[in-house]
């Protein structure tokens, strides 16, 4: 081989290397930096009114739903493994005496507002935004001073990183196995505490590559405790991410599109546009929505259907021994994530659509009493849960249900649901969300407590510290 | 529609929603609860003589590395940045004046056995089996008492865990983009501490599946601080999950098998008889490997015949400035991971071949001067950089190299390595061992005190306190 094929052997080696080194160029330029750079500057004062309201209904929900789970095994668990490694009371577990190092509250107060899923959705993706991100900044704003402007300004550009990220990916990315909200929620943790923290560009870069490499979450866990350690942990991850940039941490500056950066490897699908298009025009928050029942949202349909159908027996003196079955028709989704035929415990109850629509015919709600222990082990429940079938049918949509009971003396009662309460169509209005959160908060803070947490949390826009939202929250 | 077709209609949707639900009967069958039970029930009295020499010396180069790396920048970053957040003093930073909690001494000493890259390999899987095991059970028997046979044992069975799912999904995960070290280390790291907590099966299981839903590191960040990140925070997710199971958190029994567990979700390849055959039979940490050189294992052949050829030329009173070129001819993955032309920091020279080359025909050597920023901008290792050119041989295996120096005046050399210093074929030797030791103890601890550790880890199977030698690092 002479020297000219030798120095092109050597050239076209050098391409090769180029190609399929990790540190190539990406087929999309520079998302991550796209996107830190939006998080950097995005003021509160651009937020259009509608964004801010609902980021403001966010975060009542949110509140509600950390106070309501605050007394669940599942966080005393976690408090007595942990808190023998916690740092300083430096912030409030929501609901409870205890105080944490911000890290390990940011964890506590994102299983605690999970663990009744009972959450905000973000439906296009099945994410709940506010876990991560509520629970990293309202503990971060107990540790440095941050307005109420500012923290609702991070609460929406953490959002916005989340669910924008999740658009990119979605569904392929949770059809593969991964629990979305811990996988999106590091990156919406480390947007919102990285803004407060004042992070430039590079530093905001970084962070959000060290939140690439911190995924949580697998849905096999669903059904078991750690299921809420998802956002929990997703919370702790992205504001240690933001803590270590805010040093000069270094990472990669492609953490979100590179060769072996997070979309290549945990997505098949990857739609950068989704993440880069538009920032600053459009809001993810807009489009959160909340939960009128204590469950995934993919069994509101059925739920709302079956309350319904209920008091209109009742209306007809009708009871559940008179039923001879019912027949649920519904989208896909709802047999992949919740065809328990026979849960054990409440939680499992949570994955079973058998048990929820029979609960919900025989109390008329689906609220978190109705995913208890006791409520799944209810003999009238389990009776008539056997007497629930299910088919899928693919022109019925997520938000949509059709029931139909059949009685023992041969009567048909059917209902279809266009748009489930709760959904974007049909929202949660103020007033419910309010009592959605006092029921929540009953049993947990005296009632005084309770209703003047929710006044601080509406008032969120004018208050001079974040942190008398935790405060108003201790037990 | 007939009854019977009704019925039958009904019974078909079921058997599709046992088929497509995430809780399907796995493909194989208690994949986590058979190595659960390994872990569970594993004696140090059961282990091999050959066995435990294996893992002593591993521990001798775990601890060399990381009071080597303990005051590179990037330990000292992390300690800033999460110090504020630690708990009490319960554990040593090796190398270090600090003190952090148990959870932040495993993610600080994580980070520094790793920063150096001159921590040990398991080759099969290229995964670093000491840093997330060894940083965490050092830490938990800071906090509690652990004799040296049980911190011994539970090493190994850590490394079992760890390198045998890796084993399963090697290479396809790898080639996903995954850093192995960081996806498979949370389950080393919650096998071993939670062998020392004394967990039972069952939380044994539910261990593996917390450790299961946290991964972490991607390829991406190799060339950053985030790189050394992935196998600190393995510990201390891995180290999380035991404490997590330990009070009964539950978890999926099937994190690994199921169809939404770690091994369907991270890789294309699932051999799940590399986890579960054999157990207690074989043990990877007798494949374990330790760097004479301060880089990636790919680049060691590279490194060993650079400074043979310069030997070499040295004794024929050669010196750089003759060389014309130097053709390396080497295995696909050196490209693929230290393809890296022009590295303007040592950290990004750790994934330059040629950078590497050039520095061993300069200085002779490998180690962790070869990789500093002043190194890699030294004029003369630049320029004989840029004349270092690289053939991918399918006929090269992992291990070896071929090299050709052609001089100005038209002479060449010519170096093959069959087996690099290091491999499994070709091993450091004790004494190696203990020169590499004290070589990265300087400069950090004083002789006679690197002296005492050096002796304190080789008789760790005497030790009644296995946190003696976490004193022994403390600076």
């Amino acid at each position: 081989m002479g020297t000219a094929a030798l120095a092109g052997l050597a050239s076209n080696v050098t391409l090769q290397a180029a190609e399929s080194s990790p540190t190539a160029p990406p087929a999309a330029k520079d998302v991550t930096r796209l996107l830190a750079r939006y998080i950097v500057n995005a003021r509160y004062e651009d937020l259009p009114a509608p964004v801010r309201k609902e980021a403001v209904r966010t975060l009542v929900n949110w509140v509600g739903c950390a106070v309501g789970g605050s007394r669940h095994e599942t966080v005393g668990i976690a408090i007595a493994a942990l808190a023998p490694f916690s740092g300083p009371g430096q912030a409030t577990v929501l609901g409870r005496k205890e105080r944490l190092d911000a890290l390990n509250a940011s964890l506590m107060n994102g299983i605690s507002s999970h663990v009744l899923d009972f959450d905000d959705t973000h439906l296009r993706t099945i994410i709940h935004p506010a876990g991560p991100v509520a629970s990293a900044i309202l503990a971060l704003a107990e540790h440095q001073p941050v307005s109420g402007h500012a923290f609702l300004n991070a609460m929406v550009v953490g959002i916005e990183a989340e669910c924008r990220i999740g658009n990119a990916v979605y569904p392929e990315h949770y059809d593969t196995g991964w629990h979305i909200t811990g996988t999106t929620g590091p990156f919406g943790a480390a947007a919102a505490v990285g803004k407060l923290l004042g992070l430039n560009e590079q530093q905001m870069t970084w962070a959000l590559g060290l939140a690439a490499v911190q995924p949580v979450g697998l849905r096999e866990m669903f059904g078991s405790m750690t299921k809420s350690f998802h956002p929990g942990r997703a919370a702790q991850n992205g504001f240690t991410a933001a803590l270590l940039a805010q040093r000069n941490f270094t990472s990669s500056d492609q953490g979100l599109e590179a060769k072996s950066g997070w979309a290549n490897v945990l997505s098949t699908k990857r739609k950068w546009d989704e993440i880069t298009g538009n920032l600053g025009g459009s809001y993810e928050v807009s489009l959160n929505t909340y939960k009128p029942f204590a469950c995934g949202i993919v069994l509101h349909p059925t739920i709302d259907a079956c309350i319904q159908l209920r008091n209109e027996a009742n209306a007809a003196k009708l009871t559940a021994s008179q039923i001879q079955s019912i027949e649920l028709h519904v989208h896909p989704l709802v047999l992949e994530l919740t065809g328990k035929r026979a849960p054990k415990t409440g939680l499992e109850g949570k994955f079973s659509v058998y048990h929820a629509a029979a609960a919900a015919i025989v109390t008329g709600a689906g609220g978190d009493k109705q995913f208890s222990d006791k409520m799944v082990n209810d003999p009238a429940v389990v009776a008539l849960a056997a007497r629930v079938t299910t088919t899928v049918d693919p022109a019925i949509a997520e938000d949509q249900v059709r029931a139909i009971v059949t009685l023992k003396d041969g009567k048909r009662l059917e209902k279809y649901i266009e748009h489930a309460v709760g959904s974007v169509n049909n929202p949660m209005s103020d007033t419910a969300l309010e009592a959605k959160f006092l029921d929540l908060a009953d049993g947990v803070l005296p009632a005084a407590q309770a209703k003047r947490l929710l006044e601080t949390c509406w008032k969120i826009e004018s208050l001079k510290s974040a942190a008398n939202i935790a405060k108003a929250a201790a037990a």
